[in-house]
């Protein structure tokens, strides 16, 4: 066989960019979970009429079939899931009866989509998402639990500034209902080409395709131009002079959203009111968040989401919910193939206990059992090679220790960092806590 | 939308099934970095011509296309991984420049095969495989290896008894050979059959289908009526009277298996040497590996695995390997079926803090906080509804603690099982380590 090429759109991590995908992934678990979220897995396929409800994205989806399929098979018309949304809504109908609502969960699974690959857009990644889901109808606060949940996540993982960006679809739709305007989507869909065109082209915009004109149009713009750490953003619409009931409640919430975040802001993580952002997405019904990661715009969102009021419905009962994504693949992709973070070592291994020849390699088994019972994970070396070479075995992995048994029953543990050797008792001895597993390196820390 | 039925050979946990399988999962991790074994995680997709290589499973495949494919699609000719056998050896060849050899690998992810479900058989289902890789040669010293680090992952599980057997092809082969026999694989293809057959069938069998008669055959059933769960299976063997020098490497390897996983062996978990144990596929060259589990004798083998000298070749190196893999869905999907196996409660969540009401949900927030901070997982209650309300949706998802604050600053905590409450401080209360994470109740223990 010759050697194979690499598939374009389906990345694959080395063992060192696997264990900061772990660690990530770990991370996130570990908040989830501290937050009462259970996990989910999801089969990883649905039935086709499921995946093609939102007819913009059919040319996404994977089709399965088997090989030698018969005609009335059972799994005929299944697709790969492009999401854990669409997956979630039919988990939560054909399982309700089992579940407690208000239903936690979290939900960490690869997704497939056949787009063209390009950086920020794949084949096959992973998807790490909670949602809240209950019954008839859900309660605000959810709305600010899902953004302090993955705050807490980000702050504890040392990725590149990430700023949350926030905002209300009450908030929007009420602003936009105060000053007058008839096509509410319309004006929507304007303003989120702000990324990309000039305030003055948008202008434009909302007189040819949104039928809003002049003053009208101003308030638009300044509107979507405030944006606040604090919650200073809602006197700069207060300031804008307009009034209606669904822009104050999205107001509050909005307020609600900010403070709730507030003390999980750090250097490395930061929430913003952001008026400008809308989310495409018609079902999006109080608040919206999105993600940029600094010095990776060109990525798009890492981690988005919203309320909705209807995930699912079986005709009598529906189900409300709110929740958020993170792009884990999306998000660690650039910052390998950029070299900006990477693993401490490339195996778990903190210590390889070194073997003097064949036949003592069971008092070298001996030593290792010692060390792992007590959760040191370690390797005994492969084989008997002169100990430069055992060293040079641990060194290429990273690992920090060698372990040598000497003939009188004593050992010592070598720091190959540093060359310093030291006597040591297997049943006693810790590595620094910092050794005992690899830890994530961020290229400038 | 209607409630969505099931979909047949798809198995889909419910929450509290699903803490189980971490469980499981977690523990296998745990166990396998314990021993140096680094994570990988292979791409779903491998091209067709890959996963057709051995003619008999082609038609269990699922092959993917996109929907709205086009002709000369980069991704046209893939189908999903069956096992992670194949995928594998295709990133060793792929990746062999990064990795360091001896390569040791663990990979925990779904497959998917066509087969008609049945229980033990599904179309997608969870596998967890060790596999040590070298170059060129592989010490047999890591066969012993991989036996003890699944031992040990056992070991640690609450399942019902789990036995392994194991043999060796060396052995096998050096017997047959030593006796006579022309056609080795046939004799092993009959042989593997003692499972369903008489002996006196599989005498008939080995006269008319592997032209082996009379004493021979006597010998070859005497032979694969051998096992034990020490080293006296040599000694048996030995009492067969035959000489061959590649029989004597493979006692001598067997021994060696049993010896080094003596240590691990409990009323849970046994070794024992069991020379009917073939395994069908040509590749397997030294020991293999088979586990059944006690009460679930019609799953067949539940772990499996041994030695092959070539997992892959370029053509200009070869990579010998040794590998098990145990079957996590196939293993868990019947204990869910038979009500064997559940977890304490449904959700990750130690404790649920009372609201008073709506106004003092920032309080009740700040308990949550001060409790989550220490590691303990903690929910806010979703409704200042009546406390009994409140402590019933704690009960409903097994949660042992419910917190409530009280006007004066204070608070208190009530282990919701036995009715006790006592006063509590958010910043040193300890839940004891039994309740802190959701653990596995197995029936009968």
């Amino acid at each position: 066989m010759a050697r194979p090429t690499p598939l374009s759109g389906f990345p694959e991590w080395l063992p060192e960019q696997r264990i900061v995908e772990q660690t990530v992934v770990d991370r996130l678990r570990q908040t989830f979970e501290a937050w009462g979220y259970a996990s989910i897995e999801t089969r990883a396929a649905e039935p086709l009429d499921q995946l093609l409800r939102k007819g913009e994205i059919d040319k996404e989806v994977y089709v399965l079939r088997r090989l030698h399929a018969e005609q009335d098979d059972a799994d005929a018309g299944l697709g790969l899931h492009f999401d854990l949304t669409v997956p979630l809504a039919r988990y939560v109908l054909e399982h309700g009866g089992h579940l407690n609502f208000p239903f936690k969960r979290y939900q960490i699974q690869k997704v497939w989509r056949g787009e063209r690959p390009q950086e920020g857009r794949y084949r096959e990644f992973l998807q790490a998402d909670i949602d809240v889901i209950d019954v008839d109808s859900l309660s605000f606060h959810f709305e600010v639990e899902v953004a302090q949940v993955m705050s807490e996540a980000f702050a504890g993982l040392p990725l590149p500034a990430l700023r949350m960006q926030v905002n209300n679809r009450n908030l929007i739709e009420g602003f936009y209902r105060g000053i007058g305007v008839a096509d509410i989507p319309g004006v929507m869909r304007v303003v989120d080409k702000l990324d990309k065109l000039s305030p003055e082209t948008i202008r434009d915009l909302l007189e040819t395709e949104a039928n809003v004109t002049g003053a009208a149009a101003d308030l638009v713009l300044a509107f979507a131009a405030i944006s606040a750490e604090d919650t200073s953003f809602a006197d700069a619409v207060t300031a804008l002079g307009i009034s209606d009931p669904q822009l104050d409640q999205g107001l509050g919430e909005l307020v609600r959203v900010i403070e709730g975040t507030a003390p999980l802001r750090s250097g490395r993580f930061s929430v913003v009111a952001d008026l400008r952002i809308a989310r495409g997405l018609d079902y999006y019904t109080g608040t919206v968040y999105e993600t940029r990661m600094a010095g990776f715009d060109s990525l798009g969102s890492v981690c988005s989401g919203g309320r909705y009021d209807s995930l699912a419905s079986d005709g009598s009962t529906t189900y409300p919910g709110v929740g958020i994504s993170f792009g884990v693949t999306r998000t660690l992709a650039p910052l390998f193939s950029r070299g900006v973070i990477r693993a401490s070592r490339s195996v778990p291994t903190c210590v390889v206990v070194a073997v003097a020849d064949e036949e003592s390699r069971p008092a070298s088994d001996a030593i290792a059992r010692a060390l792992r019972a007590r959760g040191i994970p370690v390797e005994v070396s492969p084989s008997a090679a002169k100990f430069g070479k055992q060293i040079r075995y641990a060194d290429r992995r990273g690992i920090p220790f060698v372990w040598f048994a000497d003939a009188d029953g004593t050992s010592s543990v070598k720091d190959i960092r540093s060359g310093e050797q030291v006597p040591a008792d297997p049943t006693i001895w810790q590595p620094p806590t910092a050794d005992l597993r690899p830890h994530l390196v961020v290229e400038g820390d």
